[in-house]
């Protein structure tokens, strides 16, 4: 995907400079190095990728694992942690079957 | 939850009276008995309420399964497909990270 | 799609045996027959695709109800009934418009 | 809710002023009069919320669209599209059950 | 796309007569002029269609927004905004972290 | 929350052993130490609970997160990016505007 725009980036460019300012501002400010590394936040990013099901952002928040020097065993297992918060925020739903308000 | 309407009801009377009977017609017709039963039908709402992590229908559709000879098991059951199903759309998109375009 | 590995397998193979595992022992335990037969779980895996919008496993669970003996009106109308889970459980959120809590 | 400070604001602020900052600017320049009105995008907030399922989203932004000038019809007619296509959304999924590819 | 079925139309067709009757019905009903206008309505459909992350709804509502007479601003406009939401509403749930009834 | 069982918790036991064993196997298998250690996994598990919008799970994974040493800033940098990703899935989405296969 080198040397290609993002879709993500074509959109916000396209909403103007006064948005796509706003919106670049914003996510540097969110994955800049605080009190988590620029690795941990790309590997974080990568996770919340597969929980929201969006391949596009897998691919971009891989290659800024990557550049951060995150190993395929570390961008595995953040994706593994996401796959189990989604079946576990869906049992928390079911079991809503356990209360017994109408039976 | 006997003798409260349904949240979801409300809403769509609130639309009016046209948008609420084709909306009732169009449930009606997606839910009465078909290839699948009415209890089978009422067993997949339920699953796909806990899908869609959506309390409110758990106890719409649990009430609906109940009324339809549905048990307790064949309702847990259903809705651990839910679950597995989430996790399992979420390792779908974290495959991506194994296509190596990137690399 | 025959004699091609699955996205999701690929996923948690490289996630190691350990993973793989027990995420296959998992997901045997939920499928099973049980108080609901392996069809009706297939049938309900279906809808529960279609309701969190998964293409990939539409198509992997469309192959388990055919091979569990699921037609092609069976499918069609859980896919239906997923459907209109989505649009309830919407009416339920928009339901929150009704309350006054701020007029 | 007057009086009351908005649970998304409440967090932003809390991640210190420089994202609190950077949140409110994007926003700001999203939701001002452009090609569409103030009214119109309020609209748009509050049928997003639907669409997401966020109740206090949709308290939020009922409140922006009630002192835009919106009316309590235009408010329900916007969240019944979201429904729509949350449904829509899914039977677009759905449609892969047609596609031959497996029989 | 002209001249080319819509993904979700040929899923209702398929689901026989009167489940596709009912269907047509209930969404003409609620994407007809009302207390908003069509193109109203058309732009607030594409916006959703942003907030579920439909691709195919995204090009069906965009048909329909050009052809009510909306401008490629108000289009991406009303996209904008549905980022917006579903920004804010995972700030919402992540504002939760800042209950202390834990600590 | 202590001394109170979780509700996803109650779910998989009211499934039976098998079923709870399986899942309890497999949650351990993915957040044990590994590539990643268990502070970093309880904080991708953190803002995946975000990013799916599961107020228990945020619950959960807050109480997790703690007990494994993390600090409250750590979680909030990782459940604001969870909002980032949210946001970005939606314009990646919002770019199919931008194909000009319509027009």
């Amino acid at each position: 995907m080198s040397g290609q725009k993002q879709r993500s980036d074509r959109f916000t460019e396209a909403l103007g400079e006064e948005i796509d300012t706003a919106f670049k501002k914003l996510a540097s400010e969110i994955l800049k190095e605080g009190a988590l590394s620029v690795k941990d936040k790309a590997l974080i990013a990568l996770a919340c990728s597969v929980a929201v099901k969006c391949e596009y952002c897998v691919e971009r928040h891989k290659g800024a694992a990557l550049k951060a020097g995150a190993s395929k065993g570390e961008m595995l297992e953040a994706a593994a942690v996401a796959g189990l918060v989604r079946m576990g925020s869906g049992f928390n739903t079911a079991s809503f079957l356990l209360d017994d308000s109408e039976e």
